[in-house]
């Protein structure tokens, strides 16, 4: 169902032929309304997309009426030609549904630098096989068609008193924050003005899809798209609808760590008694970008001198020789000396906890990473993306 | 010869039992003067290990008669016992050589939170098995016993008219700036005093082993010690010490990327046309630390979207659409968009060099670097270090 769970939205998923594949590879998501109200949030990377640049256009009057989304080409420095290829596809999608091109977004993922003409047209064809096939129950076909690298789809649903929200994802390598390599729809019949959603969409994906990093590497095409039709005719309370939101993109948030490329291990790295939330990001954000951590996690070893190397790395505020940390629940370390055996940690479950103890404030934040792996290796070094 | 190439100095290694190997572990390096002025420079990390701790103090005063170092545990997160443990070690080395134990460095590398009576207990024996070795002809046994997972020794000399600079390094991963995780002891019989030595020091390591980033990781325990004996009776200009020493630290640098644990290539990122010389480091060691570049590269894909995905994620000033990228020698993207053809770039031999043009200005830097590969995650997750 996913994005086709809230009333006032169809959706279809279509085989264009831009996977060598042949699975399906454009998506269509259609908010019937009555309201058009959405919210995005885009890659903070400099390095933008051309589906990136239009969208961004798009979303600045808070209204949209439908999204498009292709896999099989990134259409990333591609220059004029790729601009003018996300227009027409925008356009395409326009005609073909009776909307305005600028109420139209665009997603693309895959390669970065290809969008030639066959691309174009493929696109373009695969606009008309979508728009013929939108259903109120093609959710689940839109969150086939947006994969790359995934190994399934990631779909997400919360059903609340009369109103509900749902979601599909892509994404599994170059996850890092601002945002992670994915593609995110979220729908919702609430009715709520794209301002509060705006709102609610980055308080959600502030402590979400911003925490997971999975490889420390940004993508050029991110982007989190909320669309709220209104059909429930329910307006929640703010409080109420980014809770259920942030809720969403956490689960969304959690299958993209657990399908990232060639994990073997889910770690959260939980950061307590930090002086600032900001610290505690900094201090996991670093320990999840430390490749000999990474490393050692995938070879089971509780290497917790890996751990306080990359913690020293930081500016947060701590006393480098009183930090305690814990894996898995074993102490390894208590104000920087090893404590209790190393031996006792089992790192033989796919999920990993690092509880990182600062002692300085109350301040808290986990950053949700993956190891570094062979799998990892062989897939970004036989794959072209 | 390496470090007894000037003259003025002794050296020796010596095997203690660190190692489970049974290979020398124990390295020591006298200055025999008339002078004892000495420079260092320490790893930037806040989790420092004790003989970084202890080696900041005597480094203090420019006056330094010897340095010790062990491979086989990095004394670091041992607490109280580990800094005694330095402090002994110190105190043994004045001792045996008749100096105060306030002028005797002390660096270690190995296994963080490895620091027992046992490890305490074998060290002070290699100080004694070292300081009965000691030979001006010692260079390379010292340079040997500092090893950890190098696949050989580095030591590089430079002659000049009457006077010579002579160094040994280790260092195969956790290769980061400030610096990399490394040991270096250069020593020549220069006759300069200690501020000179220490600003040409820096000058030196800021432009070489500062641009060293082989995976990101910074290290507890790095140290980087100029010793000058003054027995060549020669006081060399500071530009031409300052020249001679860069080259030394250049050589060195350069061997140490090419022994990085796991590595196929060599990587060198040169970024030029920037506005600054902290743009033109700053893109560079993006570029340095992005797993999915490094990957491509172990896999010969010359990938320039990773390249400026990497690129877009600095603060460094540019066009994001009017940059050029060329991949040992084939410019495969002019101001962002595809140029010539992929197909065209070898990346068989182990050299890369990757060309980031940012067309703003007129500084430039270059960062070396290695590709993440099957054998780098092998040896970090099976190899506890």
């Amino acid at each position: 169902m996913s994005v086709t769970k809230a009333k006032g939205f169809e959706a279809a998923g279509f085989a264009a032929g831009l996977k060598s594949s042949g699975d399906r590879d454009v998506a269509l998501v259609v908010n019937r309304g009555p309201s058009q109200a959405a919210a995005a949030v885009f890659t903070s990377n400099r390095a933008k997309a051309n589906p990136i640049l239009w969208s961004e256009q798009v979303i600045s009057d808070g209204t949209v009426s439908a999204i498009v989304l292709n896999s099989g080409g990134a259409n990333c420095y591609t220059g004029a030609f790729g601009f003018q290829t996300t227009h027409a596809t925008a356009e395409a999608v326009g005609e073909a549904l009776g909307v305005s091109s600028g109420d139209v977004l665009v997603c693309s993922t895959g390669l970065i630098g290809s969008g030639d003409q066959v691309f174009r047209d493929k696109v373009l064809a695969g606009v008309a096989g979508t728009a013929s096939r939108l259903s109120p129950h093609g959710g689940s076909d839109a969150a086939h068609a947006i994969l790359t690298t995934d190994s399934h789809a990631k779909e997400a649903v919360v059903d609340r008193d009369g109103w509900s929200i749902g979601a599909m994802a892509k994404g599994a390598g170059m996850l890092a924050p601002g945002l992670a390599t994915m593609l995110v729809v979220i729908t919702t019949d609430a009715d709520l003005p794209s301002a509060t959603l705006d709102a609610a969409l980055r308080a959600a994906t502030r402590v979400t899809f911003d925490r997971l990093d999975s490889d420390g590497c940004m993508s050029t095409n991110d982007q989190v798209t909320l669309l709220a039709s209104g059909a429930s005719g329910i307006t929640p309370s703010v409080d109420d609808f980014t809770f259920a939101l942030t809720a969403i993109c956490r689960d969304l948030a959690l299958q993209l760590q657990g399908d990232a490329e060639g994990s073997d291990h889910d770690i959260a790295i939980e950061t307590i008694n930090a002086a600032s939330e900001d610290d505690a990001v900094e201090v996991g954000r670093a320990v999840a970008r430390n490749n000999l951590f990474k490393a050692a996690v995938f070879g089971k070893d509780p290497n917790w001198g890996r751990v306080l190397a990359a913690v020293g790395t930081t500016r947060a505020e701590f006393d480098p020789y009183d930090i305690d940390v814990s894996i898995n629940g074993v102490r390894v370390c208590r104000s920087g000396e090893p404590d209790e055996p190393r031996e006792l940690v089992d790192l033989n479950p796919r999920a990993v906890h690092v509880l990182i103890d600062l002692k300085v404030g109350a301040a808290g934040a986990t950053i949700w990473t993956n190891d570094l792996t062979h799998d990892y290796v062989h897939e970004n070094s036989a794959y072209s993306s």
